[in-house]
């Protein structure tokens, strides 16, 4: 796989608006399945699940089960996971920053 | 427009192959058009005019049209282009440095 297929790849990934926002969530610290759907409003329990079991696949999600009656699951973002989100990070910033200038620009293009 | 739509939508934007390949090629400087069709192999000039008009809408690229004859036209990145073009960076680093850790791991995925 070349680099920039790659690239791509990983930014189509995250640009998935519920993959991007399990990953923000899991960020702060390990959360259950329960935690997590509240925490991300408008996510299907299907979607939930497709999202996280995507993301253990990749190695960017561990999923923990616990021995108890009954059974409690954690997900916690493994070291990659962890430093995916922080590259993630600088893009954050930059469309927290930024997105006014991108939209004055485009009045201004539409004006014209 | 909250922070997680607008991050989305930058995001979205750059996982667009044409727009993250001519973004990185006018990262190294400015570029007219028949040279960015040279070095974006596959494009074609209808994608190309489309990807450079909405880099232009949306501020991040500059359309310099020089008074020869016949007419030459340059792209350059805006100062705005060019941050962006390095927050994306910090994604291409990750893919290039963790890819075959992904792949790794969906291998193991894969074979449980």
């Amino acid at each position: 796989m070349d680099t920039v297929a790659l690239v791509q790849e990983t930014l189509d990934r995250v640009a998935d608006k519920w993959t991007l926002n399990v990953i923000e969530e899991l960020h702060s610290g390990q959360l259950r399945f329960s935690q997590l759907q509240a925490r991300v409003p408008g996510i299907s329990q299907k979607m939930l699940t497709k999202t996280l079991r995507q993301l253990e696949r990749d190695g960017l999600v561990t999923r923990y089960v616990h021995a108890t009656v009954p059974p409690r699951v954690d997900y916690t973002l493994t070291p990659l996971g962890e430093s995916l989100s922080e590259a993630v990070c600088g893009i954050w910033l930059w469309a927290e920053k930024h997105g006014p200038d991108v939209q004055a620009a485009r009045a201004r293009y539409d004006s014209r």
